[in-house]
């Protein structure tokens, strides 16, 4: 089971430009995951395929095209969590790292590390060859235009648009591992070094032997709640089923979304807000992809 | 109701050098949280009048005397979270802030953040007119030997010394209001940028309206388990006490401590280490301190 997402958001109103960018892109992250299970890897493989991909598709908030700091630059956190090995890595305030899903894999499988930051993320990506970019390389026209129109406080123009957007994916593999994977670009117009839900363990991305889940929206309010990690902890001790436990965890924030699967296959994409990019597929069934409810 | 930590560790034989300087430090924190809540303020600000002491005293590995990177520098991470109101803040690798609990306090009172890191946390530290030191300030001559000794392989000379050490508090007022802050220097020998589970939300530091947890030790450990907020959902959701909830979570991990004090009152400091450097005041009771069991 692939489920990944592409950030939820709250638009003014107004028609999603290019809707069927959206629907493509969550496409071809779900078919990057299969491909990989399909080769004989794992969840965690998996996971990390899909949110590269989306970390590559401007139209997301992750990688390249993700939204600008109050500085006008790029800054990216990601994580990533195997359920069956209870290990995790995760970056923040990465400038350079074309892929910090990659990133967080890195400081995962290589490193006693959970979680690097800044600089000194950056330097780990050199030091472990991964693919280098320019910081100007993030930065696209469309992102730029939208900081000014946002510091201008004009609504963002596009529906689509999710300014506390994030991607990510969850995934169980046919050997019952269980994994998840969170990247962004954080929140519009933030300030620098600020770091939301998305690379911390138990808040933004979760995964054990029970559910993995990763979330995106209002940061701060995750953070706060270590949702990802309350969602197993209503697994594991509230006896609640997987529907449940999210609804539970959902209900008590604003602007939040989550894609989580459990052990069993059950799967879960609740929100609060109008819309959720999101995209999955179950077994040899097909790609199915929504954007609103 | 105090309680702080001054790190745990298992030290390799010997005896700890001064070890009065750590039970006069302990006491320090105890009654300078003590004076806070005389003086008719919350747990909140006993919680943070604690741990800046430490943060101070140059043979806790937070602020002042902190362990130094791979780099020989000091990068401090601190984060603080009242239980009544549910809110938090952190920083991490900050390199100018005399006291990064107080700038983590600053993220929640004058932010919408909760977590902001490296060169911008220092910034905000300026913006907020926090006091601000040279990054040498925080640089000691002892730090430097035993980071050189560390290099070379050789044991650390002091068992009062805690490489992987923390400091913390947690607090219980007479309003029944719970609070929780941590503060720490990292590992000794870190790469730059690496954080542990001090500044994150529900590994090292959370509080509720139940409990407040500080946690010291193997900091990957616990940001992997969510140690401090699985105490909390041990609590609430698995009816466990919170002596109970705490042993749990300990013993399924090595190299770590905690100190948890509950809405009750009730106080547990679990520790898997040889010697866990604590302190605790209960309302107008004397100051307590130990370093070993």
């Amino acid at each position: 089971m692939i489920v990944v997402h592409g950030g939820c958001g709250n638009p003014s109103g107004g028609t999603i430009q290019h809707e069927e960018d959206y629907h493509r892109g969550l496409e071809e992250a779900v078919r990057a995951a299969a491909a990989v299970l399909t080769a004989g890897a794992a969840a965690l493989d998996a996971a990390q395929a899909a949110v590269s991909r989306l970390e590559d598709l401007p139209m997301f908030n992750a990688g390249r095209g993700s939204v600008l700091t109050a500085d006008a630059t790029v800054e990216m956190d990601a994580a990533i969590m195997c359920g069956r090995r209870a290990l995790a890595g995760a970056v923040a305030a990465v400038t350079t790292v074309r892929h910090p899903v990659a990133l967080a894999r890195s400081v995962m499988e290589t490193t006693s590390d959970v979680l690097v930051v800044g600089a000194g993320a950056d330097r780990l990506g050199a030091d472990r060859e991964l693919e280098l970019m320019d910081p100007d390389w993030f930065i696209t026209d469309r992102q730029r235009e939208r900081l000014r129109r946002a510091e201008e406080g004009v609504a963002h123009e596009d529906a689509g648009d999710t300014p506390i957007g994030t991607v990510g994916a969850v995934v169980l593999d046919a050997e019952g591992a269980l994994a998840a994977a969170t990247s962004t670009g954080g929140r519009r117009g933030q300030w620098p070094g600020r770091v939301g839900d998305s690379p911390i363990i138990g808040a933004g991305t979760f995964a054990d032997s029970h559910v993995a889940i990763s979330a995106t929206g209002n940061g701060e309010a995750m953070m706060r709640a270590c949702a990802a990690h309350e969602v197993s902890a209503l697994i594991r001790h509230a006896g609640l089923d997987l529907a449940t436990a999210c609804e539970t965890v959902i209900r008590d924030s604003d602007e939040i979304g989550m894609i989580a699967v459990d052990a069993a296959g059950n799967v879960a994409m609740p929100f609060d807000t109008t819309l959720m990019h999101r995209g999955w597929k179950r077994g040899d069934g097909p790609v199915e992809t929504r954007v609103y409810r």
